[in-house]
């Protein structure tokens, strides 16, 4: 296992202790990686240990060179892998209803929201089509999604999503807008407007919240788990290709004097 | 060691053997990789071998899972590294001066001509700023050398560039004009123009040669070779730099409404 990060709320035994396990940064293994379910767990559990309702243990793990006991314990399985009470959970879904069912405090995350639910499901697989795509249509697809949570933040006047006090929803949707502005501004200069006032206005009250600063990465980290990705897909596109030699020429050399 | 892929000559000792181990294709192990100097020097013994002075063997070997004979040998060095008679060559320079010097027949292939040695010497390095800046200038940089190379051709009128038979200089030409013409066309459409007839002659000739055809990556290897310092380039990037948080607000939230 590598550095421990962050541990929070008390360990005498009063409450239980939990850990996360989560993906180092790709640059520096001691820093915390650009996985965002990671973040979203972090979030959730931090949020937790702050009302005093668990323990909470963060490790982070550099998926390049996995210490031996982590491979040993985990194999293939990447973070991120929530520890409680000597059980592993390692699927993101398990994870999730694990903290709603199991952990202490858990359920109160877990707000009844079909609105917002619906509204935050697609947003990343839209910055995912900007980022390959590279077009004008995506990004305005993009900034339409974008346009439509600023104007359910206006209507709503929270703070938060579901309220003035954060649940899961904030915990899914932050660590996207966070790929959001630093990725989309990086590769395709695609900007949040600053039209959507309440929007930004969300994201300043984040940028204040220990849960969330606490488990960002930083924005070289999201940047490179991006381009490590571009880079791996690209390099599948060639393997997939039978191999060519291009050897044709495009002029009439071999007819007229090539024979000399 | 990896595969054998290519015996050459007599093995019965009237002739020395020579072995030269090459990068393998960073796709497929089993395939020649896009290394300049593995083939340029692939191409040199292949000549030799040809012309019977050698017995030529060449060992591909895998960098990415080098077998384990090679990492107890040669530790981090890197092919080209050539063999003979148990001793190992393992810089460029002494490659090719070994070859020059040592190996029987390969004097022969290092002709003097200062016109030639100083037109080639600086064409791969417009490439390589023609791949990283992308612009015109550096395209038409690349096109006018070129050109200066099409012009002695055609002054000269021989199938090589100093005779009609293949010295170290075709050798190290020709590997570099299929990595302008494959990673050139692929990463940003430049073209060798079709009026460099004599350039394109000369391409016709080599494009018959075993020595060239036997020792040529494949497209998709040469076009994976630059993608993959690309990435390695743009992960540097950002293993330079101190970690940054986008946490600021580009519209004025936090004094108006933002204290609700």
């Amino acid at each position: 296992m590598s550095d421990e990060i962050a541990e929070n709320g008390t360990a005498n035994g009063d409450v239980p202790e939990i850990e996360l396990i989560i993906k180092a940064s790709t640059i520096d293994g001691r820093r915390k990686g650009a996985c965002l379910f990671c973040q979203e767990y972090f979030m959730d559990l931090y949020l937790l240990a702050e009302l005093k309702t668990i323990s909470l243990k963060v490790t982070t793990v550099d998926m390049q060179k996995p210490p031996p006991d982590f491979r040993t314990n985990f194999e293939a399985t990447h973070p991120p892998i929530l520890i409680d009470n000597g059980l592993a959970i390692l699927e993101n879904e398990k994870i999730e209803r694990h903290i709603m069912k199991s952990v202490p405090g858990g359920h109160n995350l877990f707000v009844q929201d079909k609105e917002v639910a619906s509204l935050i499901e697609n947003l990343y697989s839209k910055l995912k089509l900007v980022l390959v795509r590279k077009d004008e249509q995506k990004s305005a697809s993009l900034r339409a999604h974008l346009g439509r949570i600023d104007g359910l933040l206006e209507r709503r006047g929270t703070r938060f999503l579901t309220g003035d006090t954060m649940c899961c929803f904030d915990c899914e949707l932050m660590p996207r807008l966070q790929h959001i502005r630093v990725a989309g501004k990086y590769f395709v200069d695609f900007e949040i407007p600053t039209s959507f006032r309440s929007l930004w206005r969300y994201m300043y009250h984040m940028y204040q919240l220990d849960a969330f600063t606490q488990s960002c990465p930083a924005d070289q980290d999201i940047i490179n788990h991006y381009k490590l990705q571009q880079a791996l897909k690209m390099k599948k596109h060639e393997e997939l290709e039978t191999p060519t030699f291009t050897t044709s020429i495009p002029v009439d050399v071999n007819d007229s004097n090539a024979e000399e």
